[in-house]
């Protein structure tokens, strides 16, 4: 067996059983980590992975040449705290963090000499959880993030590349973690506050019968893991912060527009939308 | 020819002519006025309409029984105006207005014995505009509200509500003038003024190559007709501003548990988010 293509995945969750479907398929041999025996067991009898264990784990650890964290950010953190000592030198791993900032500085600096964490950030989500959820199809339309430090290898960054690209991702670029943040603070997080704002702000149990596309898409992603978000947003938080008051700005400003009559203004910030929408349905 | 299949429909742009091609295919016989004579010799040729004109169109309003105005609110009030010396009596006539207080009032109050507007809103739409777009699909998954007032009649009623059977509506309610535009405001303008702010808060050309689904979803309806949302907007605007407010002041208790560093809070709107937005999905 080709060493390269033999894997270890930490968190067998959605995420984690997504790379690992997609990996296995491919004809990697991937083995995986979870507390829960339950969605190993699932896994290996579905051929979703070749082996795993929830706890002895230790002999997987001390094995890997290349490992996937698919856990929440703060947990990722300190389950490398805990465990680094079982990395063999050459080790390199990534994670699937939807913050940078919080996990890349703390954990390049705890590791010794010889391995190397490379951070990366798949776009790909569902409004479900756990390995039973895993599909590897939400890859095909989707952004994969590589964020790299001055810690990185030419070898580090290879790997994430293989990676995302064996996945099948649509897209792959690099920026580092902090412009990793910022974007994701305004792409991702504010429109996921937005939509929670949105069902938090009235309650109506009727509305289903009213709304039209606009309501239903809007807050599609209101149903949220509320574990993982709420850690992400506080990861976050300065920036996601800026963002939703730069966005109730706007939106004030849309408000006074409204309440001044001034109709040339309002459709002054529609012209706007309209062409800045368009580049996303080139 | 059945005189209850006869219709005559004002204003052929994507929600007439959509109108005008779901019940052609249906039977009815459909005449049309619209000011383009390019869109009616379309949709003549096309076999959305039977006949049309876009001048010394007075015999077509003289004939008809029935009416459907699919104008834009202000140009519907004017038209009525202009031309109602022209109405038979026993007319009833319907509309596709996104706001009923501002049309339905002035317009009951202007008409002569024996002519009957019974006020509608179709809750479809696309992000193009025009004839050539029209589509008879858009409806069956669309919810259809009929706004009637005490000035109505059964027999109104019952038009309002056959028009929509047959163009095939998912779901047909009934709500007050006041009531339409309360609702419209939260479900419908207020998430296309949080889509618009959304792209007209931050450019950044690079973003389509970074964004996930939620982004793109939440964004969708921010390509928008600017003559017309502006004018609705203007005629909802103190229920729009105020839906703004009470949005713009969950989304800053959100942002307030984010600084605060309140995980509790947080996880707490994400879960009423999550059972609310459940109700969608049934």
């Amino acid at each position: 067996m080709d060493k390269k293509k033999e894997i270890l995945i930490v968190g067998l969750g959605l995420l984690g059983g997504s790379y690992a479907m997609g990996l296995s398929k491919r004809g990697w041999r991937v083995s995986a980590i979870d507390r829960d025996e339950f969605a190993l067991a699932y896994a290996r009898e579905k051929g979703i992975i070749d082996e795993g264990a929830s706890r002895d784990f230790e002999p997987l650890v001390e094995r890997a040449g290349r490992i996937v964290f698919a856990l929440y950010p703060a947990a990722f953190v300190e389950w490398v705290r805990t465990y680094k000592h079982l990395f063999r030198p050459g080790l390199i791993f990534t994670d699937v963090s939807g913050v940078k900032q919080g996990v890349v500085e703390p954990i390049q600096a705890m590791l010794p000499d010889g391995v190397e964490f490379i951070a990366s950030h798949p776009m790909a989500g569902r409004e479900v959880s756990g390995v039973q959820n895993a599909t590897d199809a939400m890859f095909a339309p989707a952004n994969f993030i590589i964020t790299p430090t001055d810690k990185n290898t030419p070898a580090g960054l290879a790997f994430a590349r293989v990676l995302a690209e064996t996945l099948g991702f649509a897209h792959i670029c690099t920026l580092s973690p902090e412009a990793h943040d910022r974007m994701i603070g305004y792409v991702s997080q504010l429109t996921h506050a937005i939509a929670v704002s949105l069902m938090c702000a009235s309650d109506n149990a009727h509305l289903a019968e009213y709304t039209g596309d606009s309501f239903r898409d809007l807050t599609r992603i209101a149903r949220i893991n509320e574990t993982m978000w709420s850690e992400l947003f506080l990861e976050n938080r300065e920036i996601l912060a800026a963002e939703i008051d730069q966005f109730t700005a706007t939106l004030q400003t849309l408000k006074s527009h409204l309440l001044d009559g001034d109709r040339a203004a309002l459709e002054e910030m529609f012209v706007t939308s309209t062409r800045r929408r368009a580049a996303f349905d080139k």
